[in-house]
């Protein structure tokens, strides 16, 4: 075995998720992702924990809606009614389905929940109907939250499948994923402590680029009140992904324009070089080169969807190029991100909601170059270098 | 997919675990089983169950096992002790495994368990000590036992790796699996009722073989009061294999000398040619031409095992050959087994205990010529045909 894929799973099971022993683990794996299955199955036997190993196949969970997706179709099994009925109807012909007991009973019993993603194919469960699809995603609510309320950390394994959708060889994606996973996590941690306690103390971020390849941003932003999350990639940290390392926060009563350079994939559709305008705090005006479309059908979401609900600084400089993956890009050194829509409660003060939204889309911006962030007038980040780093230029 | 890995997974939902609309079903998928599971997934997609699927990866068993063994070798962490402490003393390096609270739970939560079996290697756990094994086995009683309460089947999707343990070629073990598995059901469950019917009511079977190139076998037991079980593979019929194909019960009582032509695996150990003489009901003698120690060690384990604990008689035509897999070699057509050690409850009268014993090792005979089996002296099989069939002399 790889020693990467062995150090992997010691990140993820003592920095990422923290599992001491008598801890009850889940752990998914995914297809392909066996190698890394069998290195954190043999680091949660070392850390005297337990374990139980769902099989995370986005084929047979294609296989099972589309099995779903057909019985419907077909009209409930006994049911009186015409051989066709369902079949013009789309809504006689969404699944239901039962409630997740045995799920339920084994999150809820769970102590640590970690999942191993990768796959064959991310386009595996492409031609469910999105109406099978939503109607299994509401019967697994209950589901979700039980998971959510254990110790659970994402991370992937470097896949063929993913180097394709990162557009890189498999040798070279997995340098790549590696370079990412495989940090000095206290140090960073430390270092975005640092800056999370400029946000904490900060009322107004602005954030200002000017470049000769692209149109200029300057944002205001206010975060007075708000705290920011230091995602150090371990539940210790709040922060559920491995890769991580961003320090975000909730912004409210935005002002001004923005550009984000970086392509992103919204309901799979392609979408690049996206312009935002704001005033009082929404998306007054906005463009983009391609993808308009689903850009637009995410700000007609609902009100908060023309609101920012996230700043997000990227502060791992091990992930060094975009791979139209979130999970690494929005984590990316020398880039600023912003999402409209959901805010997280993290970021709030005890009891108060922040902007509310069915949706939450990052957009992300590099700023390695003609770019200023600064707090309250004070210059934090100047060309993607901190002020607390060698070469930082007041 | 081969249509045959679709009609596999039908008859598993349908005919053996009887799956209904709105059951809770957990589906464990071993290694290189994914086809399989697709299939399964999608048929219980069609029937409306819920589905929750492990993994059930030998490797990823045997690191934990690894993990477990060298956590308890180095003394449990913050222990005070000697850096060499546990070294020596095999005892003191049995790992301690947590209460598996997470399977517990999942299996009370199901209504029907389905083992995929399958993987990459048979020998996927050859070296993880026996006394690690053992520790975990013994934790894991009461999640094996909240399985039992499931209506659970076991089967294998054909690997190359059973292909291998068969000396076969991969297309060809193909074939011989779908031959086992894909029967007419009905049909065979109603042939081996007949066969049930005549040893529910007989009190003695006689079996006589005289061929030229083995020894002879002459035995004869009791099976007054013991009911035959009619294991057609579904759980309607208390039978919890596909494939499956044989009428079993619990004999006593027995008298002669046997001798058993199959090669047999016993503790990893090739056993060939066995032959046991019974006096008073047990086992007075006993020769085998290959593994006569690893058949000693059975024998030796406790008084239970040197007596029978189930006469069992194979009636899966679609069984042409052995295959060193007790899962087929016990069910094929013109063959009877019977087992040294514990018998099956299901046997023996209400409240009865029929033979005890912690073993239960089956050994096979060829009973395809020179071979007569009589119940209460009246011929039942000649030469491998029952006396229902076309060809039978009586």
């Amino acid at each position: 075995m790889d020693e990467r894929v062995r150090e992997h799973a010691e990140v993820l099971v003592d920095w990422s998720a923290r599992v001491d022993p008598g801890d009850h683990v889940v752990v998914s794996v995914a297809e392909d992702t066996h190698e890394l299955g069998v290195a954190v199955a043999e680091a949660l036997g070392e850390r005297g924990a337990a374990v139980t190993t769902l099989y995370g196949s986005d084929e047979m969970n294609r296989a099972y809606l589309q099995g779903a997706t057909s019985r419907s179709k077909e009209g409930e099994v006994g049911e009186e009614s015409d051989e066709d009925a369902g079949g013009d109807d789309p809504a006689a012909s969404v699944p239901e389905f039962p409630d997740p007991v045995v799920d339920r009973a084994l999150f809820e019993a769970a102590d640590v929940y970690l999942r191993l993603g990768g796959g064959r194919n991310t386009a595996a469960t492409a031609d469910v109907p999105r109406e099978t699809r939503r109607a299994h995603a509401r019967s697994r609510q209950e589901v979700r939250e039980r998971r959510m309320d254990t110790d659970w950390v994402s991370t992937v394994h470097p896949t063929r499948s993913l180097a394709q959708q990162a557009g890189m060889a498999y040798e070279e994606y997995r340098e790549f994923v590696y370079d990412a996973v495989l940090r000095d996590w206290e140090a960073l941690a430390e270092e975005m402590a640092e800056m999370k306690r400029i946000l904490d103390a900060g009322e107004e971020v602005r954030i200002h680029t000017e470049r000769e390849d692209a149109p200029d941003t300057d944002l205001t932003m206010s975060i007075a009140g708000r705290t920011a999350v230091n995602s150090a990639a371990s539940v210790a940290y709040d922060s559920h992904n491995l890769p991580s390392g961003e320090v975000f926060t909730a912004p409210y009563d935005t002002e001004g324009e923005v550009f984000f350079d970086v392509p992103m994939t919204i309901d799979a559709t392609r979408v690049g070089n996206v312009h935002l305008v704001f005033e009082d705090g929404e998306v007054a005006d906005f463009a983009a080169e391609t993808g308009e479309d689903a850009l637009a059908s995410v700000l007609e979401t609902d009100p908060g969807a023309r609101r920012l609900g996230e700043l997000g600084i990227g502060m791992n400089r091990g992930i060094d190029r975009f791979t139209d993956s979130i999970l690494f890009d929005e984590k990316m050194g020398d880039t600023v991100h912003l999402a409209v829509g959901r805010a997280y409660d993290a970021c709030l003060p005890d009891g108060e909601s922040g902007n509310e939204s069915a949706v939450h889309v990052d957009m992300i911006s590099d700023v390695s170059t003609g770019s200023v962030m600064a707090v309250d007038g004070e210059v934090v980040q100047r060309d993607g270098t901190f002020r607390w780093e060698d070469g930082f230029e007041r």
